[in-house]
């Protein structure tokens, strides 16, 4: 495969580029309608990218069909899309670090740089944050996007757009990594085989885990945990996950336990599979809100709970590693659409009983099918 | 007033010293006994110690009246007491740390010093822990132990043996401090002013917290805090804890909070009291198995819950801490007690109604009333 | 004294103030001009403030008297001066954390805000940091000067504007604290007295260190160290500084170096100072280029040594400490100058005997003589 | 190759084993005599080991011809060695990991398990450590030694016993990885490829790092770093080491360096190779003892120097790293000889010119030549 796909290069400048460009906007609930939406004026620090691969989350598909999360609610129209990848086709005369042509991955929320929580590098919780796709910020199922140079990433030539649109769900994993500070030599939990958790797998190993047990409930995701490389399989249909992850550890119990599943029952077992000492993060998808855990119990083994909330400085580090792993592309991704399939692309996702992963949408030229 | 206390020292050696001491020994639930205990032989790294101090426990008072904490039960008599501070009368060939006539905080739990806890500095972790006055191991209400010296933590002269004892309940405040990283100049709230609550304000301002809020249901309870250095006091009889933290911080939140109250709700309204980043201790105390916790306020937050048990690597820096605030006696102690009293320090702990905070038993001479 | 002194607010907007100021300039080594200098146009985030207080820093002197610090080279008329406070006077339309009438401590550095460094919350490591009154970036011995907000810190209203701009010389030393993770119950050893040193003793304080014991060969100096609390001052005039250290510390040594002092023999000796684990920091002052450190010492004794370059995260931190030490007013500050005798505090500082600590100039209204 | 070597087991227990052993015991310097020493009676906790391989290290060479390293020197005969591993023969009553017939690497250094260092976790820093083959302390050239069970680490079945006596070697480069704190998605710089330099490259592949460059001036040592997967080899005998990595890296520099040579040239440009905020390890290897470092570099970097010595909680994640590559046998391995070849084995590694790595005696069955 040759992965450095031949796609066109617009000849557009700084200062000589479309006003507009053509989106999958989210009117309303179950309403996608393709658009033309405007373009900013570039900053001297922005450059001009051509979207080329765009991923489906969970939250495109909860914007879609419910029209909020939590307490973000879609009142204005939205574009919707955040796991993307382009190329670049200009750049504002202060930008360094990306150049016309280079291929980038492309990191959604841009924190505002200077608040105490970005001055101490933890700008994920930077209240000024503004997050693609999440309202009122728009996401970028759009043909062109304007971005400031600092929150995109040169990916190698041999890197697909598509694993680099797969960063995005990939840096959960990598952030969860980062604030458990997971040592080399141990062993980890993982429950949710979603794309979140699949490509988690790949970072706890970078980290040195020794040993990575998971968990789901679906054929397809348990197959490919074991091609992503998890060493144990639990399959919750037919196995208490509690109970056999003891027997794995000779009752000692894992070192870290992340749930990606956002299951109530996974979320307080995940708690008891932990050796004292150990941690376990809650990512943060949809849930019920109140999930009663056992204090006793995170007492007496000195637990560590942590929240998770996206991610900081990850994306660098993800591209480094995706590209020892090109073959997360067969593994993960089984749908693809143009963008004006995208309202076909939602409606896959949201209606899938077990036969796709990673649906991805081109916004420009469709590069797989 | 003259702390340093004359007390009479035995003239005992390492191989010359009585076979057994008299003990306040809890036979079964409500019966307590004065009995002579055996005394084992010293190993060349053990020291001989005169009791001088020892303060009643909530766990000690739960052993005396339901015979178990937890899976702990006290299934034959069992010496109570691991609150405490004595003289060393002898010392094995190997000692060097102490020397006769030194007066000591004794810490009151010994673990192997192998395990792979231990190694790694986690030594409360130790499978092998040998705790005081936990099932099956003895505690020293007793008139003389045999201890190793590497447990036990030469005091200054002018620091009485009470708050020597006290360096127990304050050890568990000191942990939390440590384990939750709390650096300086931030804001904390500690709710449940028991001796483990209040002493825990002096471990939060030795870590540099600029700003304390504390919160009880008792005015005794709160008036103490006051003394002990809380900048603000919420009574909770009166105001609702989570509005008035909001209300004192801006709606911002605190950096930290520590529970220890057990009580359900504080453990609840404590997660909401963080700000984004925020780190919140359960410390162990008996309370209700599970707590519905308010999991996407967490991952919004990216909040870290600390479950704690007991303590390590406190016993040094708490005496030296404590060397300060020798005010805390007169705050903290109630209610005085002789040996053969120990019936009735247990009563008065375990029906007091707000009157009294910490009791102190004498094993040898009485030095207060 | 009543600290909130009163100060004429000028009458000016966001939209109408002055398009030059009035600056002290060094145009080149040893002259000192005052000149009209440009004020540039507010950006929504920025804030106008009048300068009330400007310490003079060595870096200042040696630009006066050398026109360089190491590849930093005055080529250019350039307004010296960065450790400062003042009072905001107006405010750009998306300004939030100060309003008019204000008073402030200024951070001098600014940094890009999205760098890698910058991401990570080492943001004084930017390479594209704007440090005042470092070529070719002005400082603000001026009467007016427009800043981001960001790095604008409100201070309380019974702080003076001269501990406010101390708040700088003091973030060296929260720095170190910050960077060696210093723990409470330790003991440092801080060598040079001069105003870092001298406040890097309240920082190691705040940082809960037990025991501070300090170097100087200044009677003034070690006079005030011992007025800002250390515990123990070596005269290196009369005593060799290690034989003290290991004296006092019953030959165990200390925990923590801080070398404030860019003289060889206190770096060389400064590291022998440290217990097995130990950590020492060197803070950037000019110094000899070569130090020939005892490697062997420093594997055996499994040291660390911290290389410090100016600070990143310390200025709210260094004013909520400052606001507890109020006094370091009339320990530290020795002279007092007008905008207009600016060359005169410089050369008062050039060729200081022993007589002056900290040098003050205020581009407005005098508030001290 | 059948690495679960066939070993006779001899039919000792706890209570039942010679009274001596046969040892090669260093009696001055040059000479090397086999004696028979006296084993000593088992603790509860001790387990009786057929020592399997010894691998000679570079302090076994200088004991034996020079007669000291340091403060430490050979006054009465000392067996040496201390990279070792064996089965174990017989267990005391309260042995609990480790059982007869188990295949073990042997951690040469027993702390005590008690004082501040060891509770803290930083053993290595014990001040009553007893460290095999540091006299007065004896190693294990012999064919049996008694051992406490904690220090004995269990291997896998297919891991050759000569891999397992590796695994103290390797300990070096895991405790800078533990050290460093070394993270994923960096760049490292390891000089010195003797055994101790080859193995960290492992150990920083664990730890994640992306690049890891390394110099030597030797051919052999070269090819082998470039088997254990080094990506870049610089050869100091045709090129500059500084400037080759200033041109692999695009002039950043790297984020980690571990000095192995304990050259002083590599030392000091090694310190120069790091990027901003990096940092750099010494281990103790025996050296000149002033080098002349660059202290502003040192500042102006915000470099981190880490002195390191031996290491601490590495054999249980040793010998899981080293278990996935069997490899580094082949690699490493060049001379071979029985206990009673010892002294060629030492005159082997003394006069070596370049043509061998590790040399590896066979106390017992000698299992390869």
């Amino acid at each position: 495969m040759d992965v450095k796909e031949r796609v066109s290069l617009p000849n557009y400048t700084k200062d000589n580029y479309p006003k507009t460009t053509r989106s999958a906007v989210l009117n309303k609930v179950f309403d996608i309608e393709m658009k033309d939406t405007p373009l900013p004026a570039m900053k001297p620090t922005d450059v001009l990218i051509k979207v080329m691969a765009v991923g489906i989350c969970g939250s495109d598909v909860h914007y879609y069909d419910t029209g909020h999360i939590g307490d973000f609610v879609v009142k204005k129209p939205l574009i919707l899309g955040h796991e993307s990848s382009g190329i670049v086709v200009a750049t504002g005369d202060e930008v360094t670090t990306v150049k016309r042509g280079d291929r980038v991955a492309i990191e959604p929320g841009v924190p505002c740089g200077h608040c105490n929580y970005c001055r101490e590098g933890k700008y994920n919780l930077c209240p000024n944050m503004k997050f693609m796709a999440t309202p009122p910020v728009d996401g970028d199922l759009s043909e062109l996007i304007v971005y400031p140079q600092d929150f995109v990433f040169p990916i190698p030539d041999e890197m697909p757009y598509e694993i680099a649109a797969l960063n995005e769900p990939f840096s959960v994993g990598v952030h969860v990594c980062q604030k458990l500070d997971v040592k080399p030599g141990t062993t980890a939990f993982i429950s949710g085989m979603g794309a979140v958790g699949l490509l988690a797998i790949l970072a706890f190993r970078q980290f040195g885990v020794d040993r990575i047990i998971v968990s789901d409930s679906e054929d397809l995701r348990l197959e490919t945990a074991k091609k992503m490389g998890a060493d144990e399989i639990i399959d919750i249909r037919k196995t208490d996950s509690l109970e056999e992850i003891m027997s794995l550890t000779n009752n000692e119990g894992v070192d870290y336990v992340m749930d990606a599943s956002g299951n109530p029952a996974a979320e307080r077992e995940g708690l008891r599979a932990l050796k004292r000492g150990g941690k376990i993060a809650y990512v943060g998808v949809p849930t019920t809100d109140k999930i009663p855990l056992d204090i006793p119990f995170m007492t007496d083994h000195e637990t560590q709970i942590f929240g998770i909330f996206r991610y900081a400085n990850t994306y660098a580090l993800g591209v480094k590693i995706l590209a020892k792993h090109l073959d997360v592309l067969e593994n993960l991704l089984t749908n693809y659409y143009s963008l004006d399939e995208t309202r076909d692309a939602l409606e896959e996702t949201r209606t899938d009983k077990g036969g796709s992963l990673k649906v991805m949408i081109y916004p420009n030229e469709k590069l797989r099918s």
